[in-house]
């Protein structure tokens, strides 16, 4: 495989790692990730998460194996398995339906891995067009609030939401970015909070319970997240937490941005109601880090996405341009097609 | 002292003692609370919290010290030092009020102690209260959503908002509640939680993140919480993350009602933009429970409360009656003083 050096992951040869991101930010721990079955087990346990991220991960490794000789019926069992790891992100099923598809015409081991090197490559291409078509629309001053990661830890290269605000302060716009510490799983503490300190980005970390007191006091301008799948209508799912954002940001008359590559939309969905929410265990709601402070057997919900339907969508920045929120319900986003 | 036997709170004779809330629901721990000076550390630690219970504990804790003979200098500055130990719920400053009354007027150490109890009595009788008109409200089959704690273990009684709960559930209406955790301190998922298990009433946790989600899918019938000050046109200081629920209820046509007894009521406060709110430090935010999950120095906001305009309340409800929301514009819970 090409050297790739990324944040989140690095290749060369027969060498494939992912940063766990389950250890972050206390440790910088790299795993192995040439094997497609543990790359289930990395997805599953949130060690490889962002929805473009988990695509191009889940191809590397798929090319790993083909490279060490693997034949077709043990690919395609590859391909399978790692499609159903988990349910919300398209770009994990469409990563592997564009393998599928080398296999399908007969592609060799070579071809497999140019189409995941590809797939990689598009998404550090995608993620500087929508940081620099996102950044444009980002005025000098403004305060912009983000939940969740989607930056350097959820794609190939600068990030979807967070390449937004990479290129916008690299512009010297003079920008300050709210965090959403991002409940249950803690991603905005862990992951965002460590990548804008990486950047020295000034941000200052919330709990979501805030973020009302911040959009009463004028003090978000802008919202700016990532998206795990997108409807054809415009609906976005994205993590749990985001709905509640943009029904504040409507509230309070703030532009409510999706960010994400076009291979986190799916035209073939025709509305967030066909989206798969995945639900997970009641554990992670009822602590967090390894310390519980509620009842063992407590009862908890854990959604881990939620919708927002596109009527609350200021516009979507993907790379091939921007749909404002009044296009969406027109098919707007199919014309990009 | 008489002999109180309460959830929260226990006294008998030379005893005076507060459940640590800080290590809920892990043990049942029981501080001395005989001294006023160590009242301000149990108070400021969020040993002893919610704005009812902090007043009834801080004035019999005025009363133990007048038992054992303190002069008027001591019990004036115990006074002073209570009134001051945090400043957004008004209870603290009115129980430390009506005692430094009973001191000027000249009164006695027994008239103190009959004073401190008589505030504790009437936070019961009003917890009562407010719990039976809050009930009438509630239909059969309703999910209901709170947020922090207003129950038991913040009040002499049943609670506030978890009073109105207790009493629809002892009315046999089938309830479910929703229970918010309410980062940064859990007390929804420490203090909420324990109190509705030992209630027997059913219930499920969520993250703050998670409500919007409940909220859309029609899973919400109505919202209870309680308050830590009211100023006179209505508007609700309460655990900061209030506002961010009242946004969701109204966007979603659900009933959002604030339940606190006459002493939350501020009438010397004309608005929102008058109440003070608790900065507290970074460090809550960091982390939870001894473990900290974002960088030792992260940047962080806290503030502990926040402002619900009351244009976004259904009804207060007070032992006094409930205050419909189109009437506290027109003054309406000034009509009740």
């Amino acid at each position: 495989m090409k050297r790739i050096e990324g944040v989140a992951l690095r290749a060369g040869g027969a060498r494939f790692e992912l940063l766990d991101q389950t250890r972050l930010p206390e440790a910088e721990v790299w795993l192995d990730a040439t094997d497609p079955e543990a790359m289930v087990g990395h997805i599953q346990r949130l060690s490889v998460r962002g929805a473009p991220l988990i695509g191009v991960a889940a191809a590397l490794s798929v090319a790993s194996l083909a490279e060490r000789g693997a034949d077709g019926p043990a690919l395609h069992r590859a391909l399978r398995r790692l499609r159903e790891a988990r349910p919300t992100a398209v770009n994990l099923a469409w990563a592997m339906d564009r393998l599928r598809a080398v296999l399908d015409r007969g592609g060799s081991a070579a071809d497999l891995v140019r189409e995941a090197e590809a797939i990689h490559d598009e998404d550090v291409a995608a993620c500087e067009r929508m940081g620099e078509l996102g950044a444009a629309l980002v005025r000098p001053g403004e305060q912009l609030l983000t939940h969740c990661n989607a930056g350097a830890l959820a794609t190939a290269g600068i990030g979807s939401a967070l390449g937004v605000i990479h290129r916008a302060h690299a512009r010297g716009l003079g920008i300050h970015v709210w965090v959403n510490e991002t409940r249950p799983l803690l991603q905005g503490a862990r992951l965002t909070a460590w990548e804008l300190r990486r950047l020295g980005i000034p941000h200052t970390l919330v709990t979501e319970g805030m973020d009302g007191t911040l959009f009463r006091a004028g003090k978000v301008n802008r919202v700016v997240v990532g998206a795990d799948r997108i409807a054809r209508n415009g609906d976005v799912a994205n993590k749990v937490g985001t709905y509640t954002v943009a029904v504040l940001a409507r509230a309070h008359g703030v532009p409510f941005h999706a960010v994400a590559p076009w291979s986190t939309v799916d035209l073939a969905c025709p509305s967030g109601e066909s989206i798969p929410i995945e639900q997970r265990g009641a554990e992670e709601v009822r602590g967090a880090r390894g310390v519980r402070w509620a009842a063992a057997d407590a009862s908890a919900f854990n959604p881990a996405f939620d919708v927002t339907p596109a009527a609350l969508v200021t516009s979507l920045i993907t790379e091939r341009g921007v749909v404002e929120g009044e296009q969406l319900a027109a098919g707007g986003l199919a014309r990009l097609a």
